[in-house]
Order: structure tokens, then sequence, then C-alpha cells
């Protein structure tokens, strides 16, 4: 298989915040040849809401859409599954008579140990055609209405191919995202979740326990009223869609909870130099973090406000 | 007293984020009369560091400055520490002898509770011309280089005078705070620690321990390296003062202590959810925490990215 982008039939299935950047990336996109040539052959897109695939179409970022999977899949070339975490399933399951072998299926899940589960449930095994992927990309807006066509551009996706993944499925999937301005790194799948759970699934737990301990106090409008940016930009990710981080807490868990347990151990040693007023503890601490985090923003280099 | 800020002689003790950007304020306003003419009749600073008080004379910013609190206050009207919280008592020791019983005093610190018993050490009593202040409004980073003309804009300065303390002492530094454009609002010294234990001393808290148990795994260049916008976020406030922060958890440790240990009872309430992959328990904790976020924007309109 040594197809370009270009000749493909690409179907995304969700035409949320992240299959319709996507979506909007494949067809926006300038070409060598002409401007707003769209990147490959055909974008079809699968939702449930039939008005926003029809806005879709009629913006010009896809060029078909069903509200039926197996419709959509007919001779599809590249499906890219694009829902929460715990309806992947249901979507493999409708795809499993509806595609070719040789059609690859990638996924953008923020987990990939559960997807893999997912992926041998219903096919007995992991197809070579399957690439897990997870595009390290987002917002706290959700939706088709949130989504960006530069949304990808700059930012890493992670693949996390088996042993035994086709090569070239692994290419076209890689090309796709390098296509849309992406960096694609490869990991294994533990690597993978344990990753994501101390860099992104922890935060946004922490971020959403902030605001619910807080909105659960007497005086909670009092306490919102006075509280400032700090504040705002810590619980940004607060506002990020429930039934997304839901699904990734259910999914993942286990790693989640390993690297909580860390944390509490953390927040535990900080409430003892708090109460036993160490001032070279908690000095410590914070120069250690302050250093860490200036550090971080090297491996990241957009401007902070 | 009926003096108005043009007639006044302001101190500022400590040249750094907070004062300076008191100082910024002060002196760059438009008045009515004519663009750039400052707000009172001498701005002088106090600060250590001699070179970065010359640089701020040299930017138009202050009128005079000392490295000595007594020789700036001579004549003082109204003087403004803005220094670490754990040392405002040593500035307040070095003012006692130097200023006249009418000079009115405030600060600019983090917790109130904790300056209330400093002034009652150095004086044994709080005087009736201090003034307990606290403008919520900063940045991660710090320093005179990192102050700013307009950080007080559109923000919230919190008063918290006591029983006795003299109503033209309030009066002139609330004008003081809504000559830079801030709203001032009046609360007990009990309830602002409270409520800013909640809103941004644990959040600082939670931001550093987050980086610092991360940075303290085996593979944390490798976890850095994928970590997206959400964390960087989550964590900027990591990047602030490490001193500022000391002081505040030295002084305000109890108040943080009493919501750190709420926010640990949440977190072990959505732990074991994710144990037992509670699936409702984590639903309603999510909508609940972003529908209680996404109100709290109404009060802080400043748009988000």
């Amino acid at each position: 298989m040594n197809k370009s982008l270009a000749d493909l039939k690409i179907v995304i299935v969700g035409l949320g915040l992240i299959g319709g950047s996507i979506a909007r990336g494949l067809s926006n996109k300038k070409s060598n040849k002409e401007s707003n040539q769209k990147l490959c052959r055909e974008i079809v897109a699968v939702g449930r809401n039939e008005k926003i695939l029809q806005q879709a179409f009629d913006d010009g970022i896809i060029t078909g859409y069903a509200t039926d999977v197996a419709q959509a899949c007919v001779d599809a070339d590249l499906v890219i599954i694009a829902v929460p975490s715990l309806t992947v399933e249901k979507v493999l399951q409708e795809l499993k008579s509806a595609i070719a072998e040789t059609t690859v299926v990638t996924d953008a899940a923020s987990v990939k140990g559960a997807i893999i589960e997912s992926v041998s449930r219903v096919y007995g095994e992991v197809p070579e055609n399957f690439v897990p992927g997870h595009p390290i990309a987002g917002s706290e807006n959700s939706g088709y209405s949130a989504s960006l066509k530069d949304l990808y551009k700059g930012k890493k996706v992670i693949l996390t191919p088996l042993d035994h993944t086709s090569q070239s499925a692994v290419s076209l999937v890689q090309m796709l995202w390098e296509s849309l301005g992406s960096e694609v790194i490869k990991m294994s799948v533990a690597d993978h979740d344990q990753v994501l759970a101390a860099t992104s699934h922890l935060p946004h737990l922490l971020a959403y326990a902030l605001v619910d301990t807080l909105s659960q106090q007497g005086q909670s409008e009092e306490i919102f009223r006075y509280a400032a940016g700090g504040f705002r930009d810590f619980t940004r990710i607060a506002s990020s869609d429930p039934q997304m981080w839901h699904d990734i807490f259910m999914l993942n868990g286990d790693a989640t909870i390993e690297v909580l347990d860390e944390y509490m151990t953390d927040l535990s040693r900080l409430r003892t130099a708090m109460q036993n007023r160490d001032s070279d503890e908690l000095m410590t601490t914070f120069k250690r973090a302050k250093k860490s985090r200036d550090k971080f923003l090297e491996h990241f280099p957009r401007a902070e406000k």
C-alpha cells in the first residue's frame, strides 16, 4: 500500500471537537497546487445529529455524511474513530462487517489499553490494520462548534502500534496526522496510559475535585466571587466535557489511581509541613516545583500569557 | 482628614510585582487635566536593591527612593507595605519610630490574620490608622520587571478593617485602590483568610504538589514532554515566587489545612469511584463541577481563550 492521502476516502466517526477538527484540517488546508484543495479524495462523517452533519457539509468541511457507520464506510480507505472512549467498542462492532480487511482503522481516544481490549473483544484479536492513536490536543470546549482547523498544528500525536501492527497502516495514519501539522510519536500502550494518567488525567481529576469541593461549601457563591486569574486557569479543565472524562476515568482508573496515590502522599507531606510550620520543607518543595515547571516550559514553547 | 491623593506623599515599601505595579499605576495614569500626570504628590519607593530603585526612578515611575524605611517615610501620608508576608513585621518595626501617628499604613499581604498579629506585636495593639488590605491580583512572574501599570484594573481589593479602624484611613486606602481601577470590598479578617485559602492558597498548593510529584518520578522528563495545554494552565501558578508562597503557607496554614482536608476527602471519594468503576458517581461529580465552574465564569467575565 503506497497510497497518498489524495487518493483516499477517509471516514470520521464522531464529528465533535476532535473529529470536526480533523475534518476541518483535511478539507481546508492549502495544497501546493491550489488553495483550499482537500487533502484527500473524500471526507465522510458519521454522527448522530443530522443537523450538524448537514452544517458541516454546507460548510464544505466534509464531502458526505451518514448517521449509519456501515453505510458511510463502504470503500473507505481509512476510518478514524473519534467518539468518547466508552463508545468506541460499539463503533467497532458496527464497522466489523462493513469494511474490507485492507481498510485502516485508527482512533483518537485518550486511553489506549482499554481500546486495545475493546478491539480484541470485537475481533477476537487486534487486526493488523488497526492503529491505536491519541492526539494530545483538545480544549475545555466540546462539540463540532468548538472544532478548529489548526487544532493539531504543532501538537503531538501518540501512536501505540502493537508488534504485529502493519507498518504500512502505521505509515498511513502517521501521514494523516503529519498532514494536519502534528508531530507523531510512538510508544507502548502501557507507557501511554501511564504518562497520560500523570500529565492529563490526574490534573483533570484534581480540577474537577477542587471546583466540586468549593461548590459544596456553604458560602460557595462568596468563594467563587473572590477567585482570581490563578483560579480561573487552574480550573479551566474542569469545564471539559463530563462524558469524555467519565469515560477516561472508567477506563484508565487504575493508572490514574497509581499516580493519585503518590500525589496524595505528597499532599499529606505538605499538610504536615504546614501544621509544623516547617519552613525548610515548604521552601524546598516550592523551589523544586518552580524549577521543574519552568523547565517544563522549555518543552512547550507556546508563550505564557 | 479630607485629603485628595494629589496632595499626598505615598511610600511603597517593596518594589516587586505588587509594589512596582502600584507605583506604575500611580505615576502613569492620565488625569483629567493632562496625560501622564501623577496621581499623587510624591511616590517614594523603599527596596533592598538600589539598582532597581534607580531604574524605577529613571523610568519616571517614582519620584524618590531609599533603602532605609525610616528615611523614606519622613512626612509620609500613606505607607503601603508590599513585601513578602513574613517580612511585614520587620518593616512595621522600622516604621514605628519613623512615622507620625496620623500616617496611614496599609499592606498588600495575601494573609490578614497573621498580619494583624504582627501589627499587634509591634504596636501592642492595632493602630486606628492601620488598614489591612489585599489586592486580588498577581502573576506567576515576580519582581519589578514583571510589574504592570494596569495590574489592578478591574481587579478586586479586599480591605479587612477592624471595628476601631479609622473611617478616614479606610477611605484613603479605598481611594488609592479605586484610583488604580480596582473594586474595593470589605470583609472580616477571618472570612478573608478562609475565602483566600479556598480560592488561592489551596490551588497554589495543589499545583506545586502536582509538579513536584511528577518531577520526582523516574521518567519525569518523558512525562513533561507529553504534557499539553491543560497541564500548562493547571500548573501555571506553580511557577509563582516560592518565597511569597512559603510565607503564605507559614501564616495561613490552618485555614488552608481546613479546606485541604475537605479536598482530600473529595479526592478519596473519586478514588473509590474509579476503583469501583462507579459510573454514576463520576458522572454526577463531573457534571456538577462543570456547572459550577461555568457559573463561576459569570463572576469573572474576562474572556476564556
